[in-house]
This record gives structure tokens, sequence and C-alpha cells, in this order.
């Protein structure tokens, strides 16, 4: 099944705002119903294919005829990720990215052939997984035409070992279909990021995907045991043991790199038993501040949780860690803090650490609300994305936004993304609510997730591109990362052009030229022009 | 205090081999003897250092007088690293290998001075931390003179912070001068590495390090969350957050270069409390297959000790896990294979993980020793090195060489390497003792450390040669990585080119041409000439 082509996830899922929600929005942030429908699939002008007849061949020699597609729909599909003003121009009938051809490659040879086809008829060539990118991802810039490779049909488990629990996945591989294909070997993989039912394997790689159970099974680079890359220069085969000494490690160089260096081609991946046991449950904080020492204490002294997240005020009022459940009489009521804390694993070590985990949140202040608000989390963790396209549809304007930094750094750096966003967008007539979740951590740090919204005002594009910039800007001089697991993708390549360092990011683009000297590697993402 | 010159550690801590050991050598190997007698330091010829009066005056501008040395017993001891062939040439008097000057900055910018006086002179430059590489990894070449860069004076903790749980590091630290610092505040690293009581914080980084106590505390390159560099295009600043999604982990294109990318100038860790319970038990496996299943199971399922070390049937009968008890009374005589795992932490904590890992340890088929081999495994943790000393003047051979694979490759692995290194010996006339054992686990896989002990025979460096280029090539065609914490340095330079593959070196070498234009840094190490 494809994507709803200008919103998220199955046509079938979404559902109107209850009129409970759409009043709440009304009266707290001025939301008022959009004057006009979005344009409809067929109502879209399409240019036609810069394709030229040559490269058309060669491209079809590479993947076979019905690989090679062209028409309008396809190309349309593949224009764009996710991000809210990718739908908001995708509702617009707004469609200037559009790729000359979409191909459809079934091997890693068949990749290099594409690969070699655009190096000669000098088209660019933007790798396509699932297409979820909310960072610009998927933008190829206009300096020349280009071929998007969408890699659905790399689609297999290629090889599973159970002594080492590993295996090796192709690119294409939809979170749901690697997770199956795991699971009839008893095994599982552990990454379930909010983009689970429709991201890839290869998009978790390229863009170092962090999942919601990343307390327990680690973020998605950590998984990664091993990498094959496809560049126009040929092959980058990675990883021969799960640690080494031997130079710095190039699978840390090509994780991260979103499509510029190379099309990977395959992942090895550290896979685990399908645990015996699930369970989440919710536990109550006077405040964010208190609810963030506790997640510390359980991230440096353990007992680690499998899944732990903690919402900020505004979002406990909110709901929005139970988006199926907002504006109905379940949602949650209290002033304070909601923490959702989840163990997986056998019986004998779920409950050792559940019991532990609660005498420390106890301790730190919390009070249990039982496994209730756990199970409508678990329900409701893939839906925030449908919530976001009955907003748009409502008039109001939603979108989100993530950072992460050292612990000590963390009051500080919610504060200062609080306060820029509310200000610019508070400044442009459209005062925003703006929530937040800390939904990884680790020993020395954890994220920050922000979700914001407001009223569409008059020209939300504009509006937004502001409070972002100043979002960004407030990031950077607070000591945070400029994103912690949507990646750089065009919309952060200035902010992470000022973290990586002048000469950091000379050591990449001299990468970058080495494997890909014609620069046709989806040229507009991570690094700014030279 | 100065590292013995020729030999390992503190000269006061070299003893002669008990009589029973030599004699055992003598009829288990056929060691004799050597004929001669180390050459003194007083007694080798050394040429006058190749520094211009020019160079001499800008590196004395960059970093004082008194921190430009060029006197003959300072520039020896400044030669080389510590592998049996660099001991033995050095116990030759051949020193061809000689730094031009040793140079002593204390600051980062002060590196960067002398790196710029190295540029305008043609002079090259080795990094030079505790000196203790085992790999050719302060071997300079022989194409220009050189600098060793010894950092002993950079030796400062310069920042700590107890809410994050982060320290910043010099690189001249030693091991135990870093953990005495970090204690004063509560602290531990964790890194205990058999060349702790001299290796640094920088060369720990450099080389990825790996230390007695991975298996809770992790190998080094997973406790660094930040680097600075200084390379002759200026300083890279690595680590704004523990976990980031932006672009590739420039962290890890640093850690393992060896010197060869840049100067590391400081790093920032991970901390951990120190533990309050220190705990090491003795197991016994009827064989290395059931003990290193058993190592397995403990990594794979836990609970993780945080110390798991597995001798092979050989290195038990040596006692090799307990260097000061060998050729005693004390050491130990049963077949089969010994099994140190050992516990840090809270006493609640560690006596939960040490019931739990007995339980899987006895259901895979160990037999509890009691406490009392881990207390000697840990009383001579350090020995090692010494141990080898007197080994070379005994007139016997002793070298030790690693490697990692998953799991599944393990037991292929640890067959070809004894079988290379056992008959490429035996063929030279030298037949070896190869002992082996497994001190790193991963989810995934694990090390393998193998110990040879054969006579010296007439030509040792020729014999060991061939052996180690045999071992190297088993390693590689049964899937282990040629290094799993010792490094590439010059030694392993070949294998590595071949792990990484063409297009990896050509990338790494993109990398270093542009933060090292002229060539100048530790020039000989890490990637093959061009």
């Amino acid at each position: 099944m494809d994507m709803l082509w200008n919103g998220w996830g199955d046509p079938a899922r979404g559902r109107p705002l209850p009129d409970t929600v759409t009043g709440l929005l009304r009266d707290l942030l001025g939301v008022r119903p959009r004057g006009t429908e979005p344009v409809g699939l067929a109502e879209i002008p399409v240019p036609p294919s810069a394709l030229t007849p040559a490269a058309h061949r060669e491209l079809v020699s590479a993947v076979g005829g019905t690989h090679v597609r062209t028409d309008a729909e396809t190309r349309i599909r593949h224009t764009r990720g996710k991000s809210t003003p990718d739908l908001l121009r995708m509702r617009d009938g707004e469609v200037d990215d559009l790729p000359a051809a979409v191909v459809l490659p079934a091997s890693h040879d068949e990749v290099l052939a594409v690969l070699r086809a655009c190096a000669e008829h000098a088209l660019a060539l933007v790798p396509f997984g699932g297409g979820t990118s909310v960072v610009g991802g998927l933008a190829p810039g206009r300096r020349v035409p280009f071929v998007a490779l969408d890699l659905r049909r790399m689609d297999r488990l290629l090889a599973l070992d159970p002594v080492s629990r590993t295996a090796t996945l192709q690119p294409g591989l939809r979170g749901p279909r690697a997770e199956a294909l795991l699971a009839e070997r008893g095994f599982t993989l552990g990454h379930f990021p909010q983009s689970y039912e429709w991201a890839t394997i290869g998009g978790f790689a390229a863009t170092r995907s962090s999942g919601q159970a990343s307390a327990g099974y680690g973020r998605f680079d950590e998984m990664v045991l091993g990498l094959t890359l496809a560049t126009p220069e040929g092959t980058l085969d990675t990883g021969r043991a799960p640690r080494s000494a031997a130079g710095p490690d190039l699978r840390q160089l090509i994780l991260g790199s979103e499509g510029a260096f190379g099309v990977i081609t395959s992942v090895t991946v550290r896979i685990r038993p399908v645990p015996q046991v699930r369970r989440y449950e919710g536990w109550h904080f006077p405040s964010f501040g208190e609810g963030t020492a506790a997640l510390r204490r359980l991230a440096q002294d353990g007992p680690r949780p499998t899944v732990l997240r903690l919402s900020d005020e505004t979002e406990t009022m909110i709901g929005l860690a139970q988006p199926d459940a907002i504006g109905s009489p379940a949602g949650p009521r209290s002033a304070g803090c909601t923490v959702v804390a989840g163990f997986e694993g056998t019986e004998e070590d779920t409950a050792y650490r559940a019991e532990r985990a609660a005498a420390v949140l106890r301790e730190s202040g919390a009070t249990s609300l039982g496994e209730e608000p756990g199970r409508r989390w678990a329900h409701g963790r893939y839906s925030a994305p449908y919530l976001r396209d009955s907003l748009l549809d409502a008039g109001a304007f939603a979108e989100t936004l993530e950072t992460a930094a050292f612990w000590s750094r963390l009051p500080g750096l919610y504060a200062a993304v609080r306060e820029a966003l509310t200000a610019t967008l508070t400044d442009a007539g459209t005062p925003p609510l703006v929530m937040c979740h800390i939904s990884h951590v680790y020993e020395n740090g954890a994220s920050l997730y922000f979700t914001v919204v407001s009223a569409q005002g008059d020209d939300p594009l504009a509006h937004w591109a502001r409070a972002k910039y100043a979002a960004g800007d407030a990031i950077l001089a607070a000591g945070g990362t400029i994103s912690h697991h949507h990646g750089v993708g065009t919309d952060h390549r200035d902010w992470y052009a000022e973290e990586a360092g002048a000469l950091g990011v000379a050591a990449l683009r001299a990468v970058k030229r080495r494997l890909d000297p014609a620069g046709l590697l989806n040229p507009a993402v991570l690094l700014p022009p030279d």
C-alpha cells in the first residue's frame, strides 16, 4: 500500500478531530477552518519528465522497463518527505521538486548500474526509502534533473545468524515487515520510531533513527554492525566484527550520511529474542524538573526500562502522549507530568527491573497511575502523524522538532527552545501551544522532543520558517545538537555546519568528493553548498 | 618516572624467572640462555639530531627552550613502542627510528604552534603518549626527520560535570593519574587495559583501547563523548551531545586515527561513581568450547559481569591469567579452563548480578573456584609485560596478538590462528606454546587474545615476522578483524587496508589529505603508502 500522497500513512486511518478538540483549538489558539480544500492529486499540473530518451534507455537496461516510472502520480508521490511544510506545499499542489523519474532497483548491482547511468547522463539521485523524512531529506535541490531511487523492491532478509544474533536486511524493508521476518525466527530488532509503520531499514541507518524503545534496545546506529554502500566509485563494505581497533569506524561515517555518500544496500543489525513480556506503566510527577531528575537517575544508575518517556506539563495536559485519547473522557486531566515506563524481556528480569524502577520513581516523587496510561500510550504510539493531518485539515498548524544535550544543559535548552518558539510565533500573530517530552535517555544526557500547535495564520510556511530558525539558533546557543533523530536533510544544514565546525565539514566534503566526485548523490542534503 | 627504556614499566619491578619456569621453558620449548647481554643505554651510538637551527628556534618559540629536547637519552626513549620486535631491536642497540627532537607542549595552542613549525620545516610529527604501542604505532617511517610530540605535560583534568557524569581530560594523563583525579570527586573511568599504568588518555582514544573491565564499563571508544583534535589545518571540536542524528559521527572518525589525522588535545569521557564493591571469582570449565558458550550466554542474556575472562586449556595450564603465580605452588594445575568473572557496583546490584551469573555459569557446566583465582588475577593484572621482559632475558621469545569476530566465527578463527602460529614457528625450528583468552565480550561476538612463547632461535625477528604474517592472513580469512584493541600502527597496515577495502581506504585518505595536506602526521601508520 502507498502512503497518503499529501499526508501520513493509510488514508483509511485518518479521522476528523472530535468537536471538543476543535473547540479547544478555537478557544485556546484562535484556530479557524481553512477556507480552501487541498488540491486533488489529479488536479496537479505536472511538467513532462526531463529524462532524455538515452538516459531512459540506460535506466531501463539497469533495472528493467517496468521499474523506470515517469508517470505523474508516481513522480508526485516521490516529491519531498513528510514535514509539515512539505505537506502544506503538497496540499497547495506545489510540486516544484518533482523527480524526472522514479527507478526501482532490485539489487546492489542494479543500484550500481543506476548510479553509472545517472553519472553518464548528469542526473542527480535521491535515495527514497519510506519517504518519511521530516527535515527535507528528500529535497534534491534544483540544479539538475534527478532520479528518485525507490528501494521498496529490496525488501528481503538476506541472512540471519542465531548464534551471533545478527541479521542482514535489505534497505527497502519497512519496519513491520522486517519485524515479521525476524519474528518468524523468534527475534526482534526492537526499533520502533514513530515512523515505524512506513519507514525503512535503509532510512533508519541513513538518518540515525532512534526508536521509542531506545532505552532498552538502543538507537538504530547502535544496532548496526555492518553496512554495504553502493557509490559512484564502487562498493564500500564494512563490519567484520562487533567492535574493532582497526582504524576509524567506517560504519559511523556511513550512518547519518543521508544518501549523500552512497546508497545503503544492506544493513547487518543486532537482533534479540522476542521478549516474553511487555509491560508499560504510567507514573505521575508534580513537575517536569522532578520527572527529569528521576529519568536521569534511572538512566545513570538503573534499572533501565525498555521504554522511558516523560511529557512536560503542557503535553501531559493536552494528552499528546495518548493521541487516541485526546478529547475523550479517558484522557489525562491532572496537573503535573506523566511518565511512561515500559519493560520488555523475560518474565523474571522484567519483574525485577520494574519493581526496582518503581522504587526509584517513588523515591523521586512519582505516584503510580497503573498500567492504563501505558496501554493507551502503546495503543496510540504511531498515531501522532495522523493527528497532524487532522489538525492541518482543521486549520491548525502542527510541527515537531527535537534535540539532545548533556543532562546539565537540558533545563536551559528546554527553556530556550520553548521561548524561541513561543516568542516568534506569538510575534507572527499565531501564539502556539508548545509541548515537550523526553523519550530517549542516556547515561550522560537525553533528547527533547517539541511539538508546536498554533493557528495557521496567513502564511504558515513563513511563520514556521521564522520559528524554526529561532529554535535552531536557540538549540545551538544552549549547547544542544541540531538533531537527535530526525537528521539533517536540507532543513538543518546550516546549523549542522556550525555544529560540525568548518574543519569537520571540510573532512566530510573530502569524503563526499572521493565517493561521489560528480556530486550527484542527494546533492542538497547534509552539507551546505561548497 | 620514565619507563625502562628497552623493556616494560618500572625497572624496580622486573624480576628473573623462577628456576621451575626456566626449567619448564628449556624442557618444553628448548629455550636456552642468550649468549649476549642487552646493549646498555650509554653504549648506543646516536647520530646528531637532524634538526636545523631554524627549526629548533621555531620549536623553542612554540613550547619554550626546556621543552625541546635533543639529547641522546631522551631521543632513544622516544624511539618505537613496546612490541617484542621493538624491544629486541632496542636490546640490540638498533635505534634507526630516532626522532630528531622530542617536543613537550603544554596546551592545545602549543600543539598547533608545533604543527606549524613542523609544516614549515618539513618535519614529520609522531604523537607520543605513554609510548606503549605494540603494533609499531610510533614508527615514523624514514622519509623525513621527525619530532616526537610527548604529551606528558598535558596531564590535567580540565572539567568535571557530576550531573552529566562527564569529565574532560588532557591527552597526556596516564591511567592511574586520571583515576586518582576522578576518585577525588568520587568517580572512575573504569578503563583498565594491561598498559594502564603507563598508557595515556590520548593514546586510549587514538587506538581504540579496551580495558579488562570492558564487559561492565565498555571499550574506551564507547566512553568517549567529545574530542578536540589539533591538525595542521586547524582545530576540530566534536561532541555536543551524548548521541546525535546530525550527520556522520565525527568522533568515530578521530577515534582510531592513531595520530595520522591530528593530535588529540582533549577527551571528554563518561565517568561513573566509584563502585562500592569489587568482587572477582574464579570458575572452572571442562573445555574452552563450553566456557565460550557460557560467556556468550552472559553477554547476550545477562547478567553482565564487569570483568569476564576465559583462558583456554593451554593458558590455564600455564597459569598466565595469574602471572605472579606462575611456577608457584599456588598456581592453577587442573585440566580444563579458567574463567574470571568480576562484579563491580553497589552492594545490592553486585550481589544480584553475581548470584544470577553464578547460576548461569553452573548451568553451563562450570564449577566454582571461589574468590582466590579472582584475587590472584586482580593482583597480577598488570604484570604480564614484566613477565615478557624476564622471558626475553631468559632467551625465550614472547609476543601477543589479538582479534575479534562474531560469535559464530569464533571457533574457526581460534583454530585458524593457533594453527598459523604453531605451523610457522615450528617450521622455523622454534615450536611455540600458543595460549589464548577471551577477555572482551559483546552481544554479537568477542575478542581472542593470543600469547605465543617459544625459543628465540637464531633470528627471532624473522621468525616472528613470518608467524605474524601467517596469523594476519588467517585472521582475515577466518572473518576476524586485524585488531580488537591494539590498533593498526605500521604492523597491521596491509591487513587493515584489506579489511577497510579499497574505497574505505580511499575515503580515509581523503580525510587525511584534507586535515594534513603535507602528510606530516605520523606518516607511516594506519594507511599504506598511497
